[in-house]
């Protein structure tokens, strides 16, 4: 199953020639998902081949460098003959901005709109293979993060044990033993998934933060994430600045990934005042994570391997 | 006095990733006047240096392609402690559509906007060098076009009868006369400007249309216009579609400006049908026009001279 993350927007409150506001589209095995939709997002989609068929726009708060993409995006949609329902995603307290935000210009797609607010700890989406929850942030404003978790897979199927000791012929019983249900070999002897099956194996788990300060629930569902997309705003420099505007730092970002054991953090939402030289952010981050740590850039894509599907990292 | 123009958004109502969606800024001798206001304008701006400064915003209508850059403006604006007042030109009957763009996601600058509502010949904006007047347009919505129309100029002064002729010393009575004073030399006698003062000559005129079908009063308010910059959405093989729409095809936008005797044509809201190709709308404008005419493209800036200075064309 792939798994696939783009930055689509990366800036701080005010874009740069280089970062559009945010938004990150999320690509997981064809469904898209969209987190945030700052102003220009359709065209950044355009420029960097995310395809468009999008079905789920996840917003965490209701700041313009977040959603001013909302409404041309839709727009776009109508005129290209969309027919599929769109749901967007928002926190709880905001469904009449969005409401606004979507009637601006009068305009009134052909699709169907829903509009799901969340509070934090709601599952916002939910597949039979992964599901996306809301997570509580601390923002200037309501606002939630996302973490997407894909269901734990099954444990390795042990073709070895199965073929010479247990003496299961290879062919569909190996299919159903793997998937959890027993089988009865020919001489009578039933063999049940766990003999031949080991432990479940988590599936992969990516969070996106929005705007925020570090806190507990963020690091709580970050547990071992594979990849954590958190604020960094500021580099240490502003550290009281992140304090006063509900922002975090690089360091603080890669502190946070540290305690929750993240495997790779992405650093974005980057302020215009490092636009030439945003090292001051990941430098703080890579001093206090042990994780991976990049700056997100306005393009970037990158895949998200299973944590044991060595081939892929 | 230079005049410039940087065409920051040429595409028709779906943006592609040549062109963003409509927003021009014209560029008077530092007067900063924009044009439409198409989402990720002020991104525009910053690629193709235009400067930030702008006092006055002209909104053609209110579709989504012309307007939504605003609100995200308008944030940065404030972002960057603006503290000059804005005007906002809409036409009438659109107050509270750009009311309700500015107010979405709760924001409210810190900066003055006055939102000015216009019927077709309404003066926008007046200097003391020029106006800017709204035109009658034909669009689906209420809509105008703007007619950016300088005041004359005085005539060539004739030095060379000044000086030998009539025997006025060079000296500060030369300029008294170009600006239309009377003087008395030495010996009594009274100069009249006419005298030594051709006849004034026309200031410089561009007109943007905005979406529209051709309308007489375009036509007239472009008569020997420097620069006509008209909604040319499509070519000839969906002329139909552009009545039916109340666009304009290349041709038709070829034809009035012949019938106007514009001398420079400059064709925009290219639809995205045309992404790969534009050339059809160009050849049908070059086939009816006889002004120099050309496909607006992003990040495109045109100097407009005044028709008698040989040396800027």
């Amino acid at each position: 199953m792939s798994l696939r993350v783009t930055f689509l927007g990366t800036s701080g409150a005010v874009p740069t020639t280089q970062r559009a506001p945010s938004a990150i589209m999320v690509n997981r095995e064809g469904d898209r998902l969209l987190f945030d939709c700052g102003e220009g997002t359709q065209r950044q989609m355009m420029r960097h081949g995310t395809g468009f068929r999008v079905s789920d726009i996840f917003v965490t708060h209701l700041h313009g460098d977040h959603v001013l993409g909302i409404p041309g995006l839709v727009q776009s949609w109508d005129f290209n003959d969309r027919t599929d329902p769109l749901t967007i995603h928002c926190p709880r307290g905001t469904y009449s901005d969005i409401d606004d935000l979507l009637g601006v210009c009068g305009h009134s797609p052909s699709f169907r709109i829903d509009i799901d607010e969340l509070a934090a700890g709601d599952i916002a989406h939910e597949t039979d293979e992964y599901v996306v929850r809301a997570v509580e942030t601390d923002h200037r404003v309501t606002s939630v993060g996302y973490a997407l978790i894909e269901d734990d897979r099954p444990g390795r199927f042990d073709r070895q044990k199965a073929e010479n000791e247990l003496g299961i012929p290879p062919g569909p019983k190996y299919g159903k033993l793997h998937n959890g249900k027993s089988v009865e070999l020919d001489d009578g002897q039933v063999i049940e998934p766990d003999d031949v099956v080991g432990d479940s194996r988590p599936g992969r788990r990516v969070v996106y933060t929005g705007d925020t300060r570090p806190t507990a629930a963020v690091e709580s569902i970050a547990a071992d994430a594979d990849l954590l997309i958190h604020d960094a705003t500021f580099a240490d420099d502003h550290a009281a600045r992140a304090r006063e505007t509900k922002h975090a730092t690089g360091r603080e970002a890669g502190e946070l990934a540290a305690a929750a054991g993240v495997k790779r953090l992405a650093l974005t939402h980057i302020s215009s005042r490092y636009g030439a030289d945003p090292s001051p952010i990941k430098a703080g981050a890579v001093d206090a994570a042990d994780a991976e740590v990049f700056i997100a850039s306005d393009g970037q894509e990158v895949a998200v391997p299973y944590p044991d599907d060595e081939s892929a990292l």
